[in-house]
């Protein structure tokens, strides 16, 4: 694809775009899973800027939801939950700089069913918390979908939904903390954002020495906000090509495709994460495009798209883009 | 279009989406316009069901901002803004009805620069609120552009944007408040989500007798959000058939076009406007198109959608849908 | 009280804070309450500043819970809750002066149990609302309490709470909006702040010529919050003295007692309607007590208390205050 | 002091309440301190429940503002700020147990002024995050103060403010994560909440094998809120008694005094720290006072009080309490 040549990734990375050498993290070289954004385990992998891994993912249970018998409650087991793969440490990655994820593609692996999704007690964005609230639980249950990139994701006899992937969790250690896979943060993490789908790069704000990269629970799809929590999660093989942008500093997660460049946020309340999206695209605009900041605020105004990746996680991710053909001078 | 005959307003209202008389609303015969959703102000019109109404709207600003240099702080009267045109009294509306409102058509009127955008201090969704807040004021600035349908919105020199233009505020009168037009919430009002456009059908709660309509503010476009607090504000004429469903009970604002149908939700915080819009879809997709409570919301969870109409006036908006396909038995 | 000569309202108001002639608004008397604080109800009664006005309230159900089987589901008529007196003119009032009330004494009417409380399904803090999730409502119930300012409130045989009564609901009316008396905003309404109590002084901005003065919905007593939704509501006696002072612009409500002043802010979410509150007080503290903006700042930071009035109406009301000894020069 | 006997520390811990060996942890002890409550530190001490440690802290700015010209902008390394003590492993604790800590004095050390407050750019409750808004930041200060247990705090020339100690940052390790001791959470951590002083109790729910507890940012007073974001630091000793009550499993933090029991909240918006604030107060009530679910959700609406520990850090912080007296059977 030559847009890649003029993106970010293709003009500025150490390997300019281009894919270097190939690795493959199978679910047997992974070994144990990780179940925390954190720079206390060693990297399973080290790569340099450019190199393509073909990563082997668990879906966000685990497994361990196998039938739609299998209840939530029962089978898991907190917080050993979002199990991930890495860290994949990156050769010269450094604080101040930016890991650029180019995602080649994500498939669907093992038997079918491979979609799993499920109704938790007191988690989803239309039921009461119990931690919060005194309404009585709503009742459990789980779903088992076929999902293929040729069938798409067969919901129900009657409903069919096209197959949309993309991956749930990615992003790169913090620097001195250590926080769950659940959670979505300016490192990337749990950020259940559509956008994070093959044919788009992902830039990552590098907090500390070899970026240590981790990805897991791929979405086979999504709506807007992961309304009830659970998407269509499968366990996936996805395959990223890795570079590295030096001396790039970013308040936070970005992402370019060939239409569009986005800026992610994630918090609580959810104006806050859309603030913080809006914000950091307006400062995008700014420092890479030549926008003058009011009019940059008056163009997301007029013309900006707000994408609402989850709205149940312990920070709520929200995505603001603006379609290239207005950046261009 | 055929697609109205099979609409729920071309299946249940009182004139099954047939265009009735056609009566016109100037800006002359408004005289005086509204700036509050209420029930204290005599009807401008009277009609019957699936009467067509041509009306002339004033831009938000009454037009008072005829130029760049036309400050908001210095011509605007707060909180004489966001003037209103109606009521309109619709023939044997009542509390517990629907009242459908069709838009045929929006167009920009007046002389050329029709649009106008602003930045109004300690206003907007990326500025602090002084009433909140300590810092000092952002700048103030005001944009005029040219805003046709063929030639679109003349951002700059450099951009043209799309013409997709929308009502901004529309809706009935609450049954003993009269509440500010810079406000949505159950009734309509100030919602500024892009999809109340020409070619869908809006379903508005009545709350009283005739129902009173109100209707202004139109767009020549807005990115979601409205972030900076104003869209590209047009005095316009739109056109508008008013049909009447009996006896349908919605507990806010709802949608439906060709493809998909929309509830939303005016709330803060956002998450909230978020939950009230999925919500009512589930409850909507339970009520009329046969779902188990539990498979709406999966669905919702899988192929819903998310607008987030604004994100800046005294309760946000954001709208739920889902596409027709899925909803055929 | 010879504080009362000290006070802001002892100092500027149009009586000194001397009390004037006295005025009786019996429930016979007011005949139509009133469900909205708006501009379109005509005065029931005219006073001069000054004057004291010995006012019969209903409580918030308008005495239609009579016994614990009245269930409020049954017996209440939605939007016809929370009853107010009023309007009262104040002579003299414009746009840009204060309304300073201040308040007698408060007594509880009627026979006994004079108390009511209530679990009404959807509504309260800590309950899901059903239209923002899909959980069943948790159960209705009433409790009645026998309330005297002797023997306090009677909460169950083994509990016995002290008698703090106070307003729930008083105010200004607004420009041009009529809103529903459930609601609090910066002309006041119904903030269920219990500060707003006998001994203090309330400072209300005036909106509309003559201030129109509304007041009702009186508590025995409330925690902090008010969290299920509903104090103890009681049938009351309450006597105020409005006084009038010019020419002083306030963004909101503002209380003053012998020992403190405090600001409130009525918003949602929470920490908005704490920002509000906060970031008047700091202005109050500049404007009036002669503070450099960044030592205010500093002294709300290590000095300032915080009151949750309520959690549950359509805006939370909190206020901030800071001791009258720290802001002596 | 006899109430500790009949207290939960005093009734159910393993050493009854009862003082145990005592143990000192100096600054030099310490020797590095930790930025993150979690799992991946080695302890730097072992104790047997009911022993008495003597902490010495630093403040949250580990000591690098010396004088009112050293600015946090130019002297703070982030994220390395507000450094702990710990952690200190308590022999028994597991998973599902409480550890209870009974604090028994505070006091500030070395030389005066030892009280540091100051204004963060683009930090506190009432300025604008630049992370989120356009606003320029507003100014730095430092703000030095003699602190002590007689004198009180001096605020400035006119204003002494009374010595309040509390502990702004405590708990127990996570059991996977490791996150930044400027956050709160259900563990403790920088919950900046004025009850947790001396006097009290402070019961927190055990993550991990040995509990490992961590301490620092003492506080030599602060206002509801901390609405700056920087409370009255001070370095101090501080002894607690650290016992340890096998198998109560709690939500979160719970705080005992002579007075009255607490349920703390940390979350993001305010209303949801409120709300898991009292959800839990009124299942403590159930579970240990005897209360039916809805006799002590009213009870917690007609006599709860709320305390507004902080809103300005992660995630804020909401105390709900109940007087003991009205808990008595």
């Amino acid at each position: 694809m030559e847009w890649i040549d003029s993106s970010i990734l293709g003009r500025n990375a150490v390997a300019k775009g281009q894919p270097g050498a190939k690795h493959r993290l199978s679910e047997e070289d992974q070994g144990e899973f990780h179940y925390v954004y954190g720079p206390y385990a060693e990297p399973v992998m080290r790569i340099a800027p450019g190199d393509v891994v073909e990563v082997e993912t668990l879906d966000a249970f685990g497994g361990a939801i196998k039938t739609e018998d299998d209840l939530p409650s029962q089978v898991l087991n907190m917080p050993f939950v979002n199990p991930q793969n890495g860290p994949i440490a990156v050769e010269g990655a450094e604080k101040g700089d930016v890991l650029a994820v180019y995602i080649h593609s994500l498939l669907p692996r093992g038997p079918q069913p491979a979609g799993t999704t499920a109704l938790i007690p007191s988690f989803g964005a239309l039921v009461a918390d119990g931690n919060l609230m005194l309404n009585a639980p709503t009742p459990e249950r789980v779903k088992k979908m076929d999902v293929t990139p040729e069938g798409g994701v067969k919901f129900s006899d009657r409903i069919t939904l096209p197959y949309e992937p993309f991956v749930g969790t990615m992003g790169v250690s913090p620097e001195i903390e250590a926080v769950s896979s659940l959670q979505p943060d300016y490192w990337g993490g749990n950020m259940d954002c559509p956008d994070v789908a093959p044919g788009a790069i992902i830039y990552f704000p590098v907090q500390r020495k070899d970026g240590h990269f981790f990805i897991g629970d791929c979405h086979g799809r999504q709506g807007d906000g992961e309304l009830c929590g659970v998407a269509v999660e499968i366990p996936a093989t996805v395959t990223v090509q890795i570079d590295l942008i030096k001396g790039w500093s970013i308040p936070g997660v970005r992402i370019e495709t060939e239409d569009f460049i986005m800026s992610l946020g994630s918090a609580r309340p959810m104006e806050d994460a859309a603030r913080m999206a809006y914000r950091d695209l307006v400062r995008w605009m700014v420092d890479d495009y030549g926008f003058e900041e009011s009019e940059a605020y008056f163009l997301a105004t007029q013309a900006g798209k707000m994408r609402v990746g989850n709205m149940v996680d312990p920070k709520y991710t929200l995505g603001a883009s603006m379609l290239k053909e207005y950046l261009k001078s």
